[in-house]
């Protein structure tokens, strides 16, 4: 494998630190910690958030994530100066989060304005092997003269997620001088917390232990010869009641008991532990290039660390929030982005998390029902936003309009109603990939049926027909329509997979198939116009439209919602993400080759792209349209999301499903590679600034690995099995290893390499 | 009146941000204001507190003063380079508190990491003619070239109090793209606060305004040519519900009709109306030295300053808290230091307050009453820490031992009950000076009466007598004795006075003048030995010494507890502040001249002085002893408890007991004013670095200037009525004014000034 990346921040800047804290998080899908310095700077947001640790401060505030006590935080002082980049200057500056084992490290010379002059070395690890393990080691040389170092460090629980705060401090304690723990409780009661921290000094160091104002405190001070190195090492060990081996009566023995197992093994020895892992998932997961554009391989190992990092594999009452757990925007809620995002690479690269995350869903039915009942439906409407409960945890108001002082209903939870279709599309595409009987019959079924009973009831008779009235699809720009054409097509594939499986599993419902029958007969699917194009809906093609050109050079800042109000934005063809594309995304087989570029070349002008959602799914359809330069545009863009250079973009946190669409645009896009009807198809349309795109997968319980060229496709399996492929048209079989002359399968286009075409 | 003083801060230095926070911090009693930075640091605490809006955030929490949200805080940004003290370099530095009025100011020139120079001037204060009134003025000039001047300002709800959150956000607007108003209540639902503010910027500057996460925020950017200045000045208006003319349904509009009529007198004229105000606090109140220290005039102006700060005169609702509205030390609680060390300074200069002071308690009656029943007493307990609902506010237990893991219950709250005593001394001090028949009949002899019956029911047969069992006194350092000294005498004293009132306004209650005398003829008062030395209690005597030589060097830190536990120093005599010194300074008609001397040579070398209400006390002593030399020094000690070199001693908010021992030490102890059995008397004790002492003070209702030399007394009256006053043993009757010269009524010292002594 080639080297890993290693993500760089050359420059300290005020501007930039939030950024940066963001796209350099530490996170093993237990916990995510910000990559904030160890010093403190009033302009950086510190954030440590457990998978699934949510508290609702007060009846008018929401369910969020909670901002953990902060264990990262050092105050450094040097023969009297307080340690911050911001005064004297600063030489020899390196920052860099490697991404193959997730270690941020950072190297320095402060010139402090005493005129001297310290090297100073920070590194840090969230453990993989160890999900409750934080490590970090802060090394100080002073160059010029012998000094006195003094840090002061511990647990500080007065972090709030911007002034809310979650936690009551129900003890601090220092063990043996040496061990501090900290034990929380969520002010409803529900949850508890043990965060436990060593610190390893110099023997000829000492300390003081101070507890204050939710703060518990280490005062470590030493004296440091000129050329000699002061090092620290703080171990913390971070719980909760949430984990299955928690009791609350010995919590805080049994967490310091392992924090000790920790300090004895060592910063080097614990890292390596960890690299262990990641190395594992690299093998099974990474997508590799000859690019042209070496950002295109960073983009994609941005993509796919930070995939690992926000994943809870330990845990299937855990989701993945919209912002990994990378910081506080959307609250760190779980959206449909999970199922239709994140879901397939997860599918593609280590199926059980697929699984686990379908099984949150299913652990959550009962809220599900809830909402659906509450609102007069039948079976399953999951909530638009979820946290632990699976109740609806949108707030039932907007912010209120500063303007007006009115507060708006909020929209999405009212009518966004496709991810109940998405999760059940989500269900069918791990079954396709796992033939996974036994989830289907405990929990797929289940899913697939009340979701189903869902759009069944959600249904109306308009027009000698049934039809999905007052909806919001994908695009948030075009509220309460009727027949949004991506979620009646969604609709009618849940429904007909629920029929499917409940038939294939042989669970008899007579009552279920004939209302199912019945409403597949009947719902209206928007059919193409002459020219091929869908409409997102009933109104769509009736409303004017405007030039978007300069919405679109900003995309991503929703700038139209500052000359445009979202009423005005509604009655015009104005498109956040386009629905229709996104639709010949999710069920590829319902477009003609005619209607994918017709739809695309019809929204996409209409379309500002302000969700960042939208741009990789353009790409992906531009790939199968076989548009390579368009498609490789798209997706590069798709990549600057985070990873561009507007400095605030991800200052809440990673944009998560723009993480997941990195890999669909390599795998499903440029790859080309899809799952239809069961069947692995491969139609690869590759950049043509790619020499060669190698990626692994598992199939059927089987790893693959796929290397292709504009020549040539090779596949090894792990496996005898034989492995049934669509190469274009044709379908192959292949047994271990075999390698294809691409030239045999598809028609070359003239001029710009080979394409999706007819085979040879 | 000489000019009032500026207090200086001359060097931005990060370790000193919180202690000029403290003693520059801005207050009109209603509001209070750390004196921070306008731009933020990471060292410094930022701190608004409004008189008597407390909160207790979760059960496991105790009440507390809260720290209302954020409007000074201002991010500027001078083409694109965030401003800090931090970068770049500062020079022409000059930070200063003007305590004639309470403005703060600061000037400076900033060499930006971009090579640039701007000189910045901020201004700012609290006004003393309007409470809810804080107006800030920032001018910005650039001097290098045209500059681009961005400044984002607002409401910041995001504050709390060391990560305690007390407040809902109910509301933010913004009313004609103008003017802020947040509205928040706490979380317990009993009180409202509204914060409404206006930015007037130049005419060309534009503005943006946005709410997110508890931050209502202006952005303010606009271009400033080379020499001419970008001024911001943000004038904002606090109120809440506890203001009388506060109504929940109309507070909104009624808070920006305020602010709006105020942003049109504009910042000079809305200053100028403050200033009237303080200027008659100071004709009515400054004490003025002519010393050879100037930083002893400098000690009383800040200790003035700070008193008038610090005082809620609006709502009798209210008292003062141990630090003022300074800082969140003591949680914003009132403890006995306002009736023995606040409460006489406004008694001699505006006796309104001392009234209003003392009917704060009398407010509070309800809550004492059940303290004593809960604890198996009759009358009145009062909280030994008291916030709004005169509920004890002491936690039952104090915060973690960090190393044990244990609690140990707060003794004072069970223990130190000397309080009630001192409530009751300040009552009838006050009817000494004021004579108010009204206050007394209406609110003074309920207090006297229940205080009294407390000591009735507290007192315990032994020995043959009655005797206090198990209390603490003054002292901390020494818990749970048996007949502490300075608690018998003021419990008979307060006894005492009770009776003694009950019959000047013939309220008929025999039981309680049976019962009283009863109490007066058996309680036990500790008596002197042959040296004169009174035990501070029963077992003090027996008790061993050590040398205290090096915790006093460091007092005020408690050192000791460092070397000893708790329990180990209660069994030595070790005094954290002396009782029976502290006694003689409450009642002095009790001590012989021989007496006091004894007293204060034998506990003051096992005093460590390690509370901050000892060394005052111990110079009014020891200028009653006669021994200026000593009591200047005691004197001087005091006066650096805030305002000494240590930087972090008042962090979290200033002592405000110590700023009255200020004036009690110049005018109690130095000029030698006191009031004993109802009349007037000098025995001046100047320090012979002091040419004169002039002070004004209101005795019956008549304001009164009295200026003192070694040589000759003058006092000028404000009225016509004849005022009686022992010069010495003399009594003298002075009309209008009157120049007396000092040795006709003192025998001079030999060689070294007049002192106390018998009349010529």
């Amino acid at each position: 494998m080639s080297t890993l990346t290693r993500l760089q921040d050359l420059q300290f800047s005020q501007h930039t630190l939030n950024k940066f804290a963001t796209l350099m998080a530490a996170g093993n899908g237990y916990l995510g910690l910000r990559a904030c310095h160890e010093e403190a700077y009033t302009e950086q947001t510190h954030g440590m958030y457990l998978a699934g640790f949510y508290h609702r401060s007060s009846a008018v505030e929401t369910t969020e994530l909670v901002n953990l006590p902060d264990v990262l935080q050092m105050r450094i002082e040097l023969d009297g100066e307080i340690f911050t980049l911001l005064s004297g200057t600063v030489t020899d500056y390196h920052r860099e989060l490697d991404l193959a084992c997730g270690e941020l490290r950072r190297s320095l010379v402060w010139h402090a304005p005493n005129g001297k002059r310290y090297q100073i070395v920070c590194q840090r690890f969230l453990s993989a092997a160890q999900h409750s393990l934080l490590c970090s080691r802060v090394a100080i040389t002073p160059l010029d003269d012998n000094a006195r170092v003094t840090i002061s460090t511990g647990i500080d629980a007065t972090q709030t997620n911007s002034g809310r705060q979650h936690l009551d401090e129900t003890s601090v304690r220092v063990f043996e001088q040496r061990y501090l723990q900290g034990c929380y409780r969520t002010l409803d009661g529900s949850n508890e917390l043990v965060i436990s921290s060593f610190c390893a000094l110099p023997a000829e160091s000492c300390s003081s232990f101070y507890a204050k104002n939710r703060r518990l405190t280490q005062h470590c001070s030493g004296k440091v010869a000129k050329g000699e190195t002061f090092e620290l090492v703080k171990t913390n060990w971070i719980t909760s009641s949430l984990d299955s081996d928690y009791h609350s009566a010995s919590c805080s023995e049994q967490a310091l008991n392992k924090l000790m197992q920790c300090v004895e093994r060592g910063y080097e020895q614990l890292l390596a532990e960890s690299n262990q892992v990641w190395e594992t998932y690299w093998q099974r997961s990474r997508v590799q290039l000859e690019s042209q554009n070496s950002q295109d391989q960073i983009a994609l190992d941005f993509a796919l660390y930070h995939l690992f990092a926000m994943t809870p594999a330990h845990n299937e009452k855990c989701s993945i929030a919209a912002k990994g757990l990378t910081g506080e925007g959307y609250k760190g809620h779980v959206f449909w982005d999970t199922e239709v995002f994140l879901l397939p690479f997860h599918l593609m690269t280590q199926p059980e998390i697929a699984r686990q995350l379908l099984s949150y869903r299913w652990h959550n039915l009962a809220g599900a029902l809830a909402k659906a009942r509450k609102n007069g439906w039948q079976g399953a409407l999951f909530p638009w936003e979820s946290a632990w409960s699976g109740e609806e945890e949108t707030p039932e108001f907007a912010a209120i309009n500063i303007r007006t002082g009115l507060r708006q209903k909020v929209a999405s939870a009212v009518a966004e109603h496709h991810l109940v279709a998405d999760i059940a599309w989500a269900v069918d595409a791990y079954y396709q990939v796992t033939g996974d009987d036994g989830f289907m019959r405990e929990r797929g079924v289940a899913l697939l049926l009340e979701t189903a009973c869902f759009w069944m009831s959600r249904a109306v008779e308009a027009n000698g027909r049934l039809e999905l009235h007052d909806v919001i699809g994908p695009d948030e720009y075009t509220e309460h329509v009727d027949n949004n054409a991506y979620t009646n097509y969604l609709a009618y594939h849940n429904v007909e997979r629920a029929r499917h499986y409940l038939q294939q599993f042989a669970l008899p419902d007579d009552d279920f198939i004939r209302q199912a029958d019945r409403f597949l007969a009947r719902i209206w699917l928007p059919e193409a116009r002459e020219d091929h194009v869908i409409a997102q809906d009933d109104s769509f093609f009736s409303k004017p439209t405007l030039d978007l050109t300069s919405y679109k050079e900003q995309q991503g800042t929703q700038a139209i919602l500052l000359d445009y109000s979202r009423a005005e934005v509604n009655e015009m063809q104005i498109l956040k993400q386009a629905d229709v594309v996104m639709l010949a995304y999710m069920l590829p087989s319902q477009f003609t080759p005619a209607q994918l570029a017709a739809n695309l070349d019809y929204y996409e002008p209409r379309t500002i792209h302000d969700s960042s959602l939208s741009k990789a799914i353009h790409g992906v359809i531009a790939a199968r349209c076989g548009r390579r330069e368009q498609a490789y545009q798209f997706w590069q863009q798709a990549c600057l999301i985070d990873l561009g250079d507007e400095p605030h973009s991800c200052d809440d946190g990673i944009h998560a499903a723009a993480t997941g669409a990195i890999w669909l645009g390599a795998v499903q896009g440029f790859a080309g590679l899809t799952v239809e009807c069961g069947e692995l198809h491969l139609n690869p349309c590759l950049p043509e600034q790619w020499q060669s795109i190698s990626l692994p997968f598992v199939w059927q319980g089987v790893r693959i690995q796929l290397t292709l060229t504009h020549q040539q496709l090779s596949v090894t399996s792990s496996s005898e099995k034989p492995i049934n492929l669509h190469l274009g048209n044709t379908a192959l079989q292949i047994t271990r290893a075999a390698t294809f002359s691409l030239a045999d399968f598809f028609t070359p286009l003239t001029g710009s390499g080979t394409t999706k075409g007819t085979p040879l």
